[in-house]
């Protein structure tokens, strides 16, 4: 047979579920396995999407528009407008997921071989996209150390080459939890000037920061309305991942004609799945925001002082998003988290967690760390921490920090 | 502003969505457009897919499994199967829409700056996607006067080269109606093996296939089990073209799981879309397709019968799909099709057709044909026929056949 691409190799499988399947052999021996690996919330739909789709009298599902349905343009951007981002219909694209919004992004922004600077630990999809669109992405690494806080100026600038053509952000961040405030977004965007970049902001966990000071958007970024780009998505916003709805927004026009013409090659986003997301948008009540950020609050509370309550766990502040990236004592995330689903229970269950190894591309980062993600209620979440602190007691390659904090 | 990527200008604009500011406008001054230029069919979407869509209890819409959820694979190994194409749910990957599997086929077996050869007149997104992947599509030129038969085995090897990794094949063929039996498969497949090279089998409207030979898909040739890939399709297959559910579908478990890295890089397809073609799949009876199948066949027949009363007009052989190139008496087909939504109307409507120059990529061919879609009831099509025929008589750039058939 001919040989397949190269990319196919490049291409990176997923570090988060790499281990689905010893997880699914722990139940197939009946151990129960809590999973906080992956971002899957266990949050209901918002009763309006599902309410519009059911009722829906349409008889033949046609394609919507290349940038998504007049209607659903136009609640996302009353919706913007709300919450104090001023852009219009005309500077929506509607997408397959945010997924697609950030590889229209790389598409868009760079040509092959152009380099993307990105905050390390990071979403590890972005490799994948990065695989397609040919570009590069080069860490810009924040530590554990320094509460993943944004590396300076400095650290900022060294990273920067010819071949740079954007820096990309998620915040709040997946997968630290980490928020980037008003100074940070003024550092970065600063540099984005000084060294013409784009700046593009994945914030589809907007809605879930848990800090006093307003989150502010990279679109709110004066001065800088050519250069930034959002991308956001209904998949965290109304726990709707299944809907595959992201919106790629940005204010400078010529970018988003060129990102049409990738969106019109592929048609159009789903047209059952707009219908429902315009519902959520226009139809939700500001009491659903307010009780599913409550309870990740409350969940991120329990995460931390379950944490806490484990000698030699290094916690960060976790600000938002529902991830968090903790240092373990143990000699290799990768080898414990395999471990913790393979040989070990506690009172019959276990915990499957994505170890942060592949939330980094800087090769020896990240393997006393894990990521944890908190879709779980409350109880499972205590349940949980409980395993995870009887696992570490017991682990065979536990180290024992030099220095842990009083 | 940072520059925008070279690729934003090489992405072809949409040549079927070109002219449509121009029927808005006619419709704006009360001119009914025919709408031919699009293969948005009008029939109904199964009962079951609603039914299926509208009673779900799912309460949390989650991510899928990124190849698709378990039962949409197995109804659609089992559609296969009694379609006598042999294939099990590790050989199908679902994705969003046909237009990603055909993207994944070029990032999957093609490195950038290797080609694809494609039988043109082609599906213009094609070309979009041979953007994204950084692949050469390579024409070989089928023509009208030839009925749009394969080219010979002579004239495909003359556009081999040592780049060249596959032959992509849409059978039926969008845009001609063309359908490629058993002896060009044969040919080809042949072809395909003595040049080691993959054989895509583009096969999204295999249901609309009107002759009498059984249609012959590329995973039915024995011997090229791992270089033949098929995409499908729920959009044309059931009406279902804003569903967003595609299928690649090979023998190959290499190429399959290297588009699902692929896959697992944008998550999941749409989840409620594939319960509803699951549904779609396994509900819906054997009279909804003969129905469909016949009511395109008279709308061919119609087509057919209202071009061919027409002077100067060449209509080939249309055994498939629910389009049409055909040739007309003019000077310029972009400028013709303009030219009938812009000055033209007969009893206040006139007709959107796509000009063929599009669907080429070899400079200057096209510029006498024009593709029409079908997707219009019998009584609207034999209207539009009327206004085509009528514009004809009556356009500037009407050019008399040197030698019409009598």
């Amino acid at each position: 047979m001919p040989n397949l691409a190269i990319r196919t190799e490049t291409m990176p499988s997923s570090p988060i579920r790499r281990l689905v399947d010893y997880a699914n052999r722990a139940e197939a021996r009946g151990v129960h396995v809590h999973y906080l690996n992956i971002g899957q919330p266990d949050v209901y739909s918002p009763e309006a999407f599902w309410s519009a789709v059911k009722q829906t009298e349409i008889k033949t599902l046609e394609y919507s528009h290349s940038a998504g349905t007049a209607g659903l343009r136009a609640a996302l951007a009353e919706h913007y407008q709300q919450h104090g981002i001023d852009v219009g219909v005309e500077n929506i694209l509607v997408t397959n997921g945010g997924s697609e919004a950030a590889l229209f992004a790389m598409l868009c922004c760079c040509n092959p071989g152009d380099e993307v600077i990105v905050v390390e630990p990071f979403y590890a999809n972005y490799a994948g996209f990065a695989v397609t669109a040919g570009v590069t992405l080069v860490p810009l690494t924040a530590r554990i150390v320094d509460d993943f806080r944004l590396p300076t100026a400095e650290e900022i600038e060294a990273v920067i080459t010819p071949r740079t053509k954007a820096i990309l952000l998620c915040n709040p961040s997946n997968p630290t939890g980490t928020v980037f405030g008003e100074s940070a977004l003024a550092e970065i965007a600063q540099i984005a000037v000084e060294h013409d970049l784009f700046l593009i902001g994945d914030e589809v966990y907007r809605e879930f920061y848990y800090g006093s000071e307003t989150l502010k958007s990279v679109l709110q970024l004066e001065g800088l309305e050519n250069r930034t780009l959002m991308i956001d998505s209904a998949s965290k916003k109304f726990s709707l991942c299944g809907s595959r709805v992201g919106f790629f927004v940005t204010k400078n026009l010529d970018l988003i004609a060129a990102a049409l013409k990738f969106g019109q090659a592929r048609l159009s986003a789903p047209t059952l799945d707009m219908l429902g997301v315009e519902a959520a948008l226009r139809n939700t009540p500001p009491t659903y925001f307010a009780e599913v950020k409550a309870e990740y609050m409350a969940r991120r509370d329990v995460l931390v002082s379950g944490l806490k309550s484990i000698p030699g766990v290094v916690v960060p502040p976790i600000d938002g998003a529902f991830y968090a990236v903790v240092e373990l004592p143990i000699d290799d995330s990768d080898r414990f988290c395999q471990w913790m689903v393979e040989e070990f229970a506690y009172e019959g269950e276990t915990v499957l967690m994505a170890p942060a190894t592949g939330f980094y591309i800087t090769p020896g980062l990240g393997k006393k760390e894990v990521r944890i993600a908190y879709v779980l209620d409350q109880d499972r979440l205590r349940r949980a921490m409980k395993c995870l602190a009887e696992g570490l007691a017991v682990y065979p390659g536990r180290v024992v920090a030099e220095a842990v904090a009083a």
